[in-house]
């Protein structure tokens, strides 16, 4: 075939790597692994971060990579030695399926989104133009269709797309803002002379949202953050004061970005009222409702995401609230004539002046991702296979969880919770006695010990914030299966890693 | 377990949709739906791309969202309604490991690959913090030092990152030469007063590149595209003088971008010579590698990307030419220092005081994601699995077969070939006697339609791009199951497909 002899024996190498034999074998062996796997994490068998350092980790990765058998050895001696790999992944790995995981904003998925993703990677259902992705991109489109609804606009008034994560979503959704706002910021660049334009942002927006104005030019100095009320939201009452100030002084604002919920401790913003604020004054209003958004598909909490449609562009994560494997992330535009202000470039070999009607359909127009993954293959297949009542199931059953938390801490006398929680997001400390005579910041270094303790021993994976500087637990009850008895263990496993750290720094 | 029934009702069906009995029977049935696919497409039965106009699938995708069953259903139900959701998506889907397949530079992945991407969904390995991703981590740290010892650097001195495809590893690695280059601008956002900061491009580099000019803030008019030579390769010469004369007018310079190779016809840009021109000139060289940085791993073709290893920042796109599934992009900088410079931000509850040296393995400080998939599972297991030896063999048979293409070309009489291939990407035009007496735009509007015609019908998929802004036929031959046979046929189909656009036009 080929007119060298070394090229014909890599010909045949690549053919037996690429056998359908090799993929049938190895994947079955494959699910059994997983299967296995999940029966002993949901089980809470072993621990659930099997904590190493991360430099032995490294060599271990990197050892496996002069290990390897040759493509051309027997199939079932490559399977084998595929699932003795795919073993060590799964000892490795952080067992967020363990019902004592609840940490980050970060699911337990329902397990069938990952292997409705697996058809994506094994083809290779890429988007950037529709010939290359036409059931990834037409499932994207639904979704769209689908969410966007719920977020309360009528079928055909707006757009929206799916990217890899929150940050990159919020970036996408202020790099229109700004190019809406400051016409000819794409082609000059950022307006020179006047003066320089601001984002206001909730005092408590995800870092993503602050980065922006660095990553887009505006700088991170011209970042306005806008006062909080009691429970930590946005203070609509500040946010008019801070744009009557600055339309005063004639400053360009890009956006507003408002929080269902923010990440510290989970709180709501008043969207409703927000919105009305920033309509009188002509601003955009961006809704970071990475986490929140979900709350669209539950009755029961619908009201903490009143005034959603009145947003200018949200964000919405799918591998957040909605338990698919990361990363699923939507940006919506109230408006869908904005769909196409984020850039525009030429790309001749892309969009096909041969076909034109199908740039609609080339998500590589409105994404920063030239070519994109089939993101949303976990969701339309969970959502196709279960019903759209699964994911209120598992936004009602996780919110009401973060009550059951805090109504245990309330009843604890040895825990301070420091709200009360609107989802499934609940800060706390733990204050026993012992601890009574700490210093503020004693008493919040204590909190993050105590986590790090409590991880690395494996009996429960939590995180830590700072609330007003000072150190506290942070837990967001973010796998379903995780029971009101889970949350009395971690409250002991809390007290004893309290001990253990008490021991150690007296 | 709650306070009301219906809770414990939507906690029930939860518990359901979670059963790991579920996942190994619905899982199975994919594996075998997946290896069957497998032997079906790569014998060629039925067609490459099954052409439907967009709202077609869009229609069928939505239709699906409401003929869902009820988590409680027993397994065997559910897995065989799975499977027809699976068979769906197979037979809609892009047939990529076609052989006939030889369109975009997006590979038909070694399927292994996509099932070691399945363990990190699955279990959602995700990053931002080492926490989170131990072992993706992990794993991500060992790619990145054995590819980037593969460019020429020594262990420890450079630092690397993985993120979601090519172009926003191109807007991440611009944006840290954008803040070394330009102090302050992070913070205070892009200079004003004197001379606007210019970015300067090989004239075909990938539209993402002067993209990330409009994102960052410089604004694309900033963008000075530096010409080319014969072979469409960066003029080292016409760059000197380009940097000679922007250095005398005092104009703040952010980065050079060479490729290896461009997107167009495949050329890599003489990156020894233009690294010399940058170092003389003090300015930081960009290379995007995202399809070339592959031939580091071939000792035949390397010499294609002699100089590499003097960039500063160099992306190179496994998805490419290391075939595995999208997306997993590169992000290397030769200075391991300039790591940090991309951004740096607040966010105490994911980098742990507690724990002060993990934040070197907190992959959310260098990324544009927070949450980031476990992107490098396909190619670490891929490479663990089979060896290093894999890679070289498909870059070394797969350029080959560009050689063998442009031989059939240049012998075919009514093809007209319009470059000697460096790589496996061969751009020509379809020249027919019938066709001789075509004006230049015509003969271009005949390639876009003709290959509008032959992707449709199935038969093959190829794409079209403009040289010298008329129309030619592109191929990338990325499926390295493709055989000169397939070539030959390839031939043979363009022809049908030009006398039946002849016919229509006519």
């Amino acid at each position: 075939m080929f007119p060298t002899p070394d090229l014909n024996a890599a010909r045949q190498r690549i053919e037996a790597a690429y056998r359908p034999e090799l993929v049938r074998d190895a994947g079955h062996r494959l699910i059994d692994a997983m299967a296995d796997y999940l029966v002993r994490v949901q089980a809470c068998e072993g621990v659930v971060l099997p904590w190493r350092a991360p430099p032995d980790n490294v060599r271990e990765a990197a050892g496996f990579l002069d290990k390897s058998k040759s493509p051309d050895a027997p199939c079932g001696e490559l399977a084998e030695y595929f699932s003795q790999i795919v073993r060590t992944m799964l000892q490795r790995c952080h067992n967020l399926h363990d019902p004592r995981y609840i940490g980050h904003q970060v699911p337990a998925p329902v397990p069938l989104g990952g292997l409705f993703d697996a058809v994506g990677s094994l083809t290779n259902q890429v988007m950037a133009i529709y010939d290359m992705g036409p059931w990834s991109t037409a499932v994207e489109c639904a979704m769209v269709d689908a969410l966007g609804q719920r977020i309360g606009w009528p079928a055909g008034q707006f757009s929206g797309l799916v990217t890899h994560g929150g940050s990159i979503a919020n970036l996408t959704a202020l790099l229109t803002a700004r190019n809406v706002q400051l016409p000819g910021a794409w082609e000059a660049g950022i307006p020179s002379g006047g003066r320089p334009p601001v984002m206001l942002v909730q005092a408590d927006a995800h870092y993503s949202v602050s980065r922006s104005a660095g990553v887009l030019g505006l700088g991170t100095n011209q970042v306005v953050r806008v006062g909080l009320d009691a429970r930590r939201r946005m203070d609509p009452q500040q946010l008019d004061d801070c744009l009557r100030r600055l339309r005063a002084d004639n400053q360009p604002i890009v956006a507003v970005t408002a929080c269902a919920c923010a990440t510290p401790i989970g709180a709501f913003d008043p969207l409703d009222q927000i919105a009305e604020v920033c309509r009188r004054h002509e601003v955009w209003l961006h809704v970071d409702a990475a986490h929140g958004g979900s709350a669209c598909l539950s009755a029961r909490h619908r009201h903490l995401v009143r005034g959603l449609d009145q947003a200018d562009s949200v964000i919405w994560d799918a591998h957040k609230m909605l338990f698919v494997p990361g990363l699923c992330a939507f940006v919506f535009y109230r408006e869908g004539r904005h769909r196409f202000e984020t850039f525009r470039q030429e790309a001749p070999y892309l969009f096909d002046p041969a076909a034109p009607g199908l740039a609609e359909y080339d998500s590589g127009l409105r994404t920063l991702e030239c070519t994109k993954r089939a993101a949303a293959f976990g969701l339309w297949g969970v959502w196709s296979l279960f019903g759209e009542r699964l994911f209120t199931d598992l936004v009602d059953v996780t919110f009401e969880l973060g009550q059951v938390l805090y109504g245990k801490l309330q009843a604890a006398p040895d825990f301070t919770p420091l709200h009360d929680p609107q989802c499934n997001i609940v800060v706390f400390r733990y204050t026993p006695e012992y601890a009574q005579g700490f210093s503020a910041e004693r008493l919040g270094q204590f909190q993050l010990a105590l986590r790090r303790h409590l991880i690395e021993s494996g009996q429960f994976y939590i995180v830590s914030t700072n609330i007003d500087r000072i150190g506290a637990l942070r837990v967001t009850i973010i796998n379903p299966l995780t029971t009101p008895d889970h949350l009395d263990q971690l409250l002991d496993a809390i007290r004893r890693s309290g001990e253990k750290v008490r021991e150690a720094t007296d």
